[in-house]
């Protein structure tokens, strides 16, 4: 199995980096290939590897799967041997659930908030409608911590593809210096001390590209 | 296993349709509750089943599932013995391609032509954002049935959970007269065939709800 991974600008690709820290985090091989966003030729380059145009895209072989949940169901189902998905049924539902839901859903903490992987942390002040965002999103993190949280720091114990899905949630709570429970706060620092969120975050560090709608207070 | 699912008006609810699709389809047994939305208890009511306080979630003892796609992923893990995802591997990783797509995407077309299933075919002009993701979304079809679809009218050949993702896109395309090549009106046809399909639309002209914001020319 030779797999490769598509990826936009990892200081902003909050889609890419989702299949990417999975991969890290359970030692799947794999080679990278990044596109930058917001460049002349971006569309172009990324319609050679995805019909969609966007990032990211895991090519196994002739296979293409674009979409980063997709991807991590393919990962899951390719990698029996690790635990992408928690391996108790009612948690892996909600683990699935959640992740669906961040699939399609706090688009308005999103919006408000771009991921931003070298922004030093500073205040930005929540629309009201984000700040429901972030209302269901720590209710969420709770509940589940509360129900499957007790082996490990994260949403369902030990690190799974759900906590991927909320990575770059982490990342924009913590730069842009949103209010959060202690709890919150104490999942966010697990998330930030794993090696592979490290990883990717040098990598974005040394990266010169910078786009400024993503960019400013 | 004794399955409810908590759905919302069937006339107009798009994310419910699609569970329901495949369950009835794949002759899964369950229950079903239905909250009708737009009332004053709507809200209070699907929070009684999800977190979200939205349709549609699936209920299999002291499991919640809120979310589409989370809960097809569910049923197939359960029912391994139905093809609810295609059994080829190549087939399976594009279907669920296609179903996130679809899960976060094609937002133009969904919001100026929402789900109406008991519209008669009338049609509406596209905006131009409209007509690109119709586009994609005739490419995307072609595409899979091209590669996949040998086995039968349906996007993978034999109806899968794809199929059920865009159903709701293909009332949409149906009763606002979209002009669509004829593959797609075949898929179309083939789809709107289902006895599962005409289920599902009986009981929608049986509703008496009408939401305006949904109707109109």
């Amino acid at each position: 199995m030779s797999l490769t991974l598509v990826i936009a600008n990892k200081a902003y690709s909050s889609w890419s980096f989702r299949p990417w820290i999975v991969m890290r985090h359970f030692e799947i091989a794999f080679k990278e290939i990044t596109i930058p966003m917001a460049q002349e030729t971006t569309r172009t380059d990324m319609l050679r590897y995805a019909p969609t145009g966007k990032c990211p895209s895991l090519h196994d072989g002739d296979i293409t799967i674009w979409d980063s949940l997709a991807i991590i169901e393919y990962l899951a189902e390719s990698f029996p041997e690790k635990a992408i998905w928690p391996r108790d049924k009612a948690a892996r539902a909600q683990a699935r659930s959640l992740s669906a839901e961040m699939h399609s859903g706090f688009v308005n903490l999103r919006s408000l908030l771009p991921m931003n992987m070298r922004r030093p942390p500073a205040k930005r002040a929540l629309t009201p409608e984000a700040a429901a965002d972030l209302e269901r999103l720590e209710s969420a993190f709770a509940t589940a911590q509360q129900a499957f949280g007790q082996g490990g720091p994260f949403l369902m114990g030990a690190f799974s593809a759900v906590d991927a899905m909320f990575a770059p949630v982490v990342n924009r709570l913590h730069v842009y210096d949103v209010a959060v429970s202690a709890p919150t706060k104490a999942y966010m620092e697990a998330v930030m001390a794993l090696p592979a969120w490290r990883d990717w975050e040098t990598d974005a560090r040394a990266e010169s590209w910078i786009i400024d709608k993503y960019e400013g207070p």
